[in-house]
């Protein structure tokens, strides 16, 4: 897979991801930069080509005369994104997302994630879409710092966080205010797609559904947006 | 300007735009239609188009089959933004956008702004995004019932709202932490553009700066998420 733009080359050199090389500008080559410094330091194969063969490399068309070549995406296990919290001796804090279709929301939720030191993402295998080159860019770095399990079946999932003692909560309509709603203890978080929301089933399944108030005419907010809104209300009531 | 989109076009017409005629994919014709019942309703004029006919015409090149022909988006005064907030009789919560670019932001922002019950928004005539199709598309509708103003000059505006006593926050890093900031009065927030944040100048006039936490490496949030988490939060604590 390919990493594309400066900051996203740089996160993804900070977090220890596997690099085979990184592609710069050649303009860029005499210049003072922190990639080229910081590829040297940890001792990464740097390659400069002219910008038009990097255009014609770029998935994204955006890569600002950076590429990294890393190895694919690495998902992780259910279980890595639990000992993830607890070597941070915190309670954990999961998200999961019920078939969220658009890679720019899919990047956009990823990198609220990391800024708001959520221990891990769910994603399901199907229907839904995965890490893609779009993905990292839109994420602006923050993928290389954060966990992403896939699963077949996310009532699975939200079967095992419940064992584990974790309280899931669908962010849907109908449900309980946010505002009202005690969420400062381990807890999960399903987030609905852009136009269908939770599945009724995943609903069902869920300890409780949790509703942001909406006093306009328009009846949702953006996908991304209203994702934020609830993983940074979650974390306001376990610190604040 | 046109109005594309089957939830965009049914919100422009609930909310009173101004309405030249709305065009509907011929294919619709025979069967069971929200939007053409309520554009008979409002005594509409309709055309039937054949989609192909519809692409060319669509600017967003998602038109779904609707478009509304509408006079341009009337911007209105801040006056009329306080008015508004007089006629709910509730204190003032404005929106100020000191250049926001994209208009995927700028009509997600719009978006937040209404389910949000914010009564205006503000943002400058130039160097930054202006109301066009994308907006309207990306707002879902919302644009429709929204109060927007133009102004030549941000902090001519920040001036005039604080005479008329409301209290003037930018969004921005390195200031109080949003949680523990005191945000229930007449309320103005200013948000940064998705690259440089608040101006400095425009900084220096507020009464306050507000930051959202950041707990992981990245060290920003998406321009539309980090708004709706700020407007959110202002909703949280004047109403509950």
């Amino acid at each position: 897979m390919l990493i594309e733009g400066k900051n996203q080359v740089i996160e993804a050199i900070k977090n220890d991801v596997t690099i085979n090389k990184i592609v710069i500008d050649k303009n860029y080559m005499t210049r003072k930069d922190d990639v080229i410094s910081l590829a040297k330091k940890q001792k990464l194969k740097i390659e400069f080509l002219a910008k038009k063969i990097m255009d014609t490399m770029s998935v994204t068309g955006h890569h600002q005369g950076y590429i990294a070549e890393t190895v694919d995406f690495q998902y992780c296990s259910l279980e890595d994104i639990l000992t993830h919290a607890k070597t941070k001796e915190e309670l954990p804090f999961v998200v999961l997302l019920d078939g969220i279709e658009d890679p720019h929301n899919l990047g956009a939720i990823i990198r609220t994630c990391e800024c708001a030191g959520v221990d891990g993402i769910v994603i399901p295998k199907v229907r839904a879409c995965q890490v893609n080159e779009t993905v990292v860019r839109t994420s602006a770095g923050a993928i290389s710092n954060m966990r992403i399990a896939r699963v077949t079946n996310l009532k699975e999932a939200i079967t095992y966080f419940k064992e584990q003692n974790l309280w899931i909560y669908a962010c849907e309509v109908g449900g309980e205010n946010i505002y009202k709603q005690n969420l400062t203890g381990a807890v999960g978080i399903v987030i609905g797609s852009e136009g269908k929301g939770v599945k009724p089933s995943l609903k069902a399944h869920c300890d409780g559904i949790v509703t942001l108030p909406l006093k306009g005419s328009v009846n949702s907010l953006n996908a991304s947006v209203a994702s934020g809104i609830c993983i940074y209300e979650i974390l306001r009531q376990r610190e604040h």
